[in-house]
């Protein structure tokens, strides 16, 4: 059994009490499953008791006080020196996570991902290093300033489908947290431990070389249910970072909330593409932009369309007909893990029970495949059930919405729930692009015209949040340095403060040198 | 009986459904009380039922549609006129205002309240034509920008203790969210329902002399707990503002939360201040700075101080003396409520039994006073019953906490719970001071050295926030503009989006006219 990582140390972790007998501990371990064989590894992870989580808990707060002190230069070196290693270390690297989740080495996992992760971390250091994030505000006259801080220690809950742009111990919110001046309790996906372990070693190892304090970074495997709601709960958590399925998101928010922990969530999106005619007779790549953006990964992109809208006349149909047979002719990826299959199986079953046709596709193959799947239906049927053609088909599946008009193209906008992305394909700018866009604005995070939702650039102008449900609130994001620190902070201001006692950043703005 | 302020006419409420009766409404009004001869004033106002509500999120969402694409000139000009005709009512308004609160029209109404009003819808104005707060981002390389925007119909629930600086019609909240180009339903506290309406009608008026929409601005009296869940909850609410009791903020919090929209709550604070000794030699002043932080305003402030900490010596002991005796020889001020009284005399009676000593008052002098009272308690007392010694005491009166030692004055300061501030009093600047200025960074929103906490000034550098649960998330002010306008906007990215498509805080960044 693999150790956890608390506190600075590979410790082994303790278990979970059993609720049934008192005084006795439940034996609890898992190991990921190679979801092109179907086979165990031999490698075996913890399930960690609430023990764990306390002692995390305490070392974390302990950290937190000496993290808001730190130099950040030394975090920035922390981040920089653990990019480094995970650059160094590439091969093992994409080869486990190939093992665990499928997704192939090239180009996706060392051209892709690991580039992006690596830059993460780097624009992430830098962030901390020139401080513009905690934002000083100086009102000298009234002798009062105020920045922003770290919030304290953060929980990160990684999602099943970026075992390194988004784990909970490398991804974008471990890299906003640490700059922002927090350290980090990661739990990982059970589905990727491997994955996680390596990089938590050149985490621990980075950490190790820097003067930060041991327990920034700190890593559990594994938990139950309940010992997450009480660690959401802790009155020492600063805040939540949750990127994975709507049930887990909301089961945990209501939790936190209830604590008054802030929590950020990144859930499911619907992600609607509206693809207007004269886009379709101007623009002969629509349809493989469409297949790509639905099926790459196997459709396990949280920005994947969900649905698209076309006209319902001749070139709207043969477009769907052109997409159906190019979704039937692309290869069936493994997924991630059989949970995928199953509720996409799920989904898909009761959208074709409310009357979607289906243009391809519809079948389990095995445990971890699914075929392509595209459903259709009209806009008359799609405005009666809004609620049903919306329930997430995370995997390779989109369903097509055919609108009678101009108008109903419109009513449909005006139903989709709050989601992360929203596009509209067109050649000459009408009156509708223009309607369209204003109720794309209202329900989506990022609007794009003329380009796939697929593929959220790490960009200073990114925003990958959006509003209810696709997140927990629509003024943060999950992507972009320095904006997505702003989750990871908190305000105070200072009135009539001695000046020995005010932040550096306060001091640099007051002289004039701050940004 | 008065009518409500919804869609842009003074029409008459609709009552709420009777739960008991099928088809039956109940009958359902309320007048203010006057709480300096407890009679009710004549004026009647409507509890609206469900119908009132729907209808103005009706309203409000189609006055956001057209505020979104406003130009924010309009925006600011509104907010002059409603500024000027407040200062030109300015009588009428402060005479009404202390009749329902019995709050004193000179100096607190006429000269500080209101000039705060106004100078706060003038500082809104101003940001909102600045545009500052909209933050846009510019990746031109990418083509990727960003910008925060209006997040929709703003439900803004005032306070009965600032009758016009947070009037739910007039205040800090309405202000920030009619800047950042969201309408407002506002709900009167039920103790001040004519001056709100006073304010209403004056909205009223200068919103009809501009071209904003005329939902711009809406008001409800009254809304039974059943009608005001189901408010917060409604998918048409962009956000919430809550300013009062932390029983009510919870309760309107765990609904909202729930449906996702997100609330903004301004609840009770405990506000410590340690007095170190070497201030109490140097600084004859504190006692009175103390008391009057304590008893202004009735002790209905809620950055007043709950409690204070000296050290438990000659001169800690006779500080406290001298309070007691500032606080028995200090007028006695008529009460927001009998509310307020009920409550107080509850929270002195917990404080009581649990040991806490009376220092002076302790008694209920009729409905709506209360006898200025201080208790005092010992450090390891304190620190044995922490919540109950914080139990907020919103009237006047405070908390003498005599700490044996400095690590004990330490570790107090270590058990206080999320507050909107902390203060320190002290002289040398010396370790004790920076390690208490350390831990008031955590726990408070705003860190005062030598200051008393009440008087939240205007400044873009205030922070009137802080950690739970002085407020629902450390990372937001409701004082300060342009950073209280944050609360109501949310993050909008465009990807590949056609120029002409583009928001004009983007366009000017792009073109480097921006701030």
């Amino acid at each position: 059994m693999r150790p956890v990582l608390i506190g600075g140390k590979w410790r082994e972790a303790t278990r979970p009490v059993d609720p049934e007998v008192a005084g006795a501990e439940r034996s609890a371990s898992f190991a990921a499953v190679n979801p092109v064989t179907g086979a165990a590894f031999a490698d075996f992870y913890p399930v960690s008791g609430w023990h764990d989580c306390d002692v995390a808990l305490g070392e974390a707060t302990s950290a937190a006080r000496v993290l808001e002190e730190s130099d950040p230069r030394q975090i920035g070196g922390f981040l920089r020196d653990y990019a480094h290693r995970i650059e160094s270390n590439a091969t093992e690297l994409c080869a486990t996570a190939s093992q665990e989740t499928s997704l192939p080495v090239e180009p996706r996992l060392l051209k892709v991902e690991l580039p992006r992760t690596v830059d993460q971390l780097r624009q992430a250091a830098n962030a901390a290093e020139t401080g513009a994030w905690r934002d000083p505000v100086v009102d000298a006259d009234r002798n009062i300033f105020s920045c922003l801080g770290p919030i304290g220690p953060v929980i990160v809950f990684g999602p099943n489908n970026f075992p390194l742009a988004f784990n909970a111990v490398s991804g974008g919110d471990f890299a906003a947290a640490i700059a922002a001046g927090n350290p980090v309790i990661a739990k990982s996906h059970p589905s990727h431990p491997m994955t996680t372990r390596l990089l938590a070693e050149m985490a621990f190892e980075s950490l190790a070389k820097s003067e930060l304090p041991h327990s920034t970074v700190q890593l559990l495997y594994g938990i139950d249910n309940e010992t997450g709601f009480r660690l959401v709960a802790d009155k020492r958590a600063g805040a939540i970072a949750f990127t994975g399925s709507r049930t887990g998101g909301m089961a945990l928010k209501e939790v936190a909330d209830k604590a008054g922990n802030p929590i950020y969530l990144e859930m499911s999106s619907v992600n609607p593409v509206f693809i207007l005619p004269d886009a379709l007779t101007s623009n002969p790549r629509i349809a493989s932009e469409l297949v790509s953006s639905c099926l790459g990964a196997g459709g396990q992109f949280c920005t994947r369309p969900n649905l698209f809208v076309v006209m319902d006349d001749d070139a709207g149909r043969s477009f769907v007909a052109e997409v159906a047979s190019q979704f039937a002719a692309a290869p069936v990826a493994s997924l991630l893990a059989a949970s995928v299959a199953d509720h996409l199986g799920e989904a898909i079953s009761r959208k074709t029970a409310a009357g979607a046709r289906l243009a391809c596709g519809g079948d389990r193959i095995d445990q971890y495949r699914f075929q392509n799947t595209l459903l259709s239906t009209d806009g008359k049927s799609f405005l009666e059930k809004v609620d049903l053609f919306q329930l997430e088909t995370f995997g390779p599946s989109s369903l097509a919405v055919f609108a009678d008009s101009a108008e109903q193209m419109l009513q449909i906008a005006g139903r989709i729930e709050g989601s992360l992305t929203g596009c509209v394909y067109f050649s000459d700018a009408s009156d509708l692009v223009r309607q369209l866009t204003k109720v794309l604005r209202r329900m989506a995070g990022r609007v794009l015209h003329n380009k796939m939702p697929t593929g959220v650039a790490v960009s200073p102008a990114m925003n990958h949040g959006g509003p209810w449900p696709a997140t927990g609130h629509p003024g943060f994001t999950a992507v972009g340095l320095p904006a997505s620190m702003r989750r990871f902070a908190r305000l105070t201001c200072y009135d009539n403060v001695e000046r020995d006692f005010l932040p550096e950043c306060v001091i640099a703005r007051l002289h004039g040198n701050g940004r």
